[in-house]
């Protein structure tokens, strides 16, 4: 450090870790140890330790969501890695400063929106921790490369840069006229709500009238802005935390009735289409 | 940066969390981001996250006891809200360069002694994260004020004062005599100790005689230093690690004998008043 | 800070816990707390809070292959702490800049490699938290005392040096002939694993041929890279994320056959040795 200068590397880079090891093990504060050897000034945050084992799906659902609330230049590390000992590769995804580390499983993929995204595949062991053990890459691969590159490692020196990577099927919604929109059960919470893939904005496009929601053959009623606005037991769609469109039983699981993953979820405005 | 100088912002503002939100689902995590974006060397502390769902009263009294060991200036934010979407106001409590943020529903309110805080109503939504979830108010309310806090936003541009919050309530304990003191059960662990409202200053005012304890109609015999000071399954009382006369039945639970929330706990000292 | 000059304390020295506190009740917040109060720029560190209650073995086993991973400098404070109150000695231990802190009865001992290591008795209450609670030291003697290192105390400072401590039992591997080893099961982790006291180094250290393993009276068959070589249902033998040789059924549990601690695990190469 010279004249008393700062870069952003020294006010340490954010470095967050989602996995499935579960906290009572050490495991993950083995892999906390890993990235502070090679970046001392990382600031190291949990996304969460409890993805169901092996759910890769879950997982990078809780990616998706936890990590856009985080600045630009964050390095998020998932390890939900069924495959670890395979052949399966290692990956790091950079895309607008921002990058993702895992292994090339579709876990980091609902995170990064199409587009822009540069993905390498971690191929070069000098910067592995050795020696490398066959079945503890979280420690070995995943966050000793983080802590190379939070200490200021190019992404682009870590590996060679690969064309194609896994990626989980994300459903896009469509218009399926000027005043309808044609979506579907993308996710379900822990408690039984069932997420969409439509977000918030397609729903304020057509001005400020309410639209009503269905749910497959079933009618919902208008789009609310609260759960609070139905009694208990009644079906209620919203805008939730995620910012899509969300569907809920008061006070109950809406997965419980039946209702699935790809179940078509319709919106449309009636005062403005007639119908 | 000027000169290489640091304010004590730059070196990390402490920003505390206490939920009941568990760490599954990466909502805690999501809260970390935001306030990470707004100040990047904010010092994020988990207190705990394991609150048991919407107990208001066991926030308060996790938070009181944690958040007593922090240095001052430190930012503690508190979210166990389940009146989350109604008109219950979010607050910013500032007391002596703390300050303490959540909804205005008593959780705080154990931890700030009575007397000098200055309350402020969160009503301006520019210290919002945009768009606001009707549904997590703790990361678009709370921890981004928080954030902005941290990064050096004064909290009264926060919101507007406020003369009034919801407090619960905390029992004194009274002198009955001058050798005798009038307290109660004021909270139960999750080994049933029971923990009263009797300070350990009031236990040492009368000088070093031990005194004798007695809750409800029961004699529990002379204040001891630790349980270990007894047989198993006797009734001890002690000063506990919150500052505390605790009560507990060594290697057993002292809830599970019908003690509860209010039972009278008296403290005498029979040397002195000669009973 | 003179001349934005940055000390390694200032830019945050590491601190690591381990517990077997759980988080639900916010006592790790309060070591937290104690520990940035005296140290406000240190990086704690969870390694973690979910050691069985009052299993001292587990917790020294744990503390042992996560704080490996750490830099030198760090300072690890364990607390699994059945002795609290009574006589046991509360230690520091420093051993080429690392410091350990916790309770003298054995828990820091296998993280600890025999050799140069200075032991120091905290019988200093100058550096404890006072009022000295007799129920939590993790908070009042262990925290505290980590937070003055942290902030640049020097660990002879806080303590009388002390000839003896506490150690675990670790069972050292040998070379019964020139191609065979004897060792023993050492640990079970939470899957029922076997992991035995052989360090991969040895099963290096006599040329690149597969030696043979055997548990008790079982021959296990070839060293292999990981469990994925082998059946479901099937034994194996491989080298874990510990470094060590580990046992196991895959897709089972190799504990659940009745195999346990002090179990003789062997190595032979029979190409070599002609056996």
């Amino acid at each position: 450090m010279v004249d008393g200068t700062m870069s952003s590397e020294e006010m340490g880079t954010i470095v967050t870790l989602l996995t499935d090891f579960g906290t009572a093990d050490g495991y993950v504060g083995a892999m906390r140890g890993v990235i502070l050897s090679r970046a001392p000034n990382a600031q190291i945050v949990d996304l969460t330790h409890d993805i169901a084992p092996q759910d890769v799906r879950a997982g990078a659902w809780a990616l998706r969501q936890a990590s856009r609330t985080f600045p630009a230049g964050t390095i998020h590390v998932g390890v939900v890695d069924p495959g670890v000992g395979t052949e399966r590769r290692a990956i790091a995804v950079e895309q607008r400063g921002t990058v993702f580390i895992g292994p090339d499983n579709g876990l980091l993929s609902l995170a990064v929106p199409a587009g822009d995204a540069r993905v390498y595949a971690l191929d070069d062991a000098r910067w592995f921790r050795q020696p490398l053990s066959a079945t503890f890459h979280g420690r070995d691969v995943f966050a000793a490369v983080a802590g190379h590159i939070a200490a200021g490692v190019e992404v682009s020196r870590c590996g060679s840069r690969c064309p194609t990577w896994v990626r989980l099927s994300w459903p896009e919604p469509t218009w399926s006229s000027s005043t309808r929109i044609a979506g579907e059960v993308a996710h379900i919470d822990r408690f039984g709500n069932l997420i969409s893939n439509i977000p918030a904005e397609m729903l304020g496009a057509t001005g400020s009238s309410q639209p009503r929601v269905a749910l497959a053959a079933r009618e919902l009623g208008p789009l609310r802005t609260t759960y609070g606005e139905v009694e208990a037991g009644a079906w209620v769609a919203y805008v939730g935390s995620a910012g899509l469109l969300e569907i809920a039983v008061r006070d109950a699981s809406a997965a419980a009735t039946g209702a699935g993953l790809g179940d078509s979820v319709r919106v449309r405005w009636d005062a403005e289409d007639g119908s």
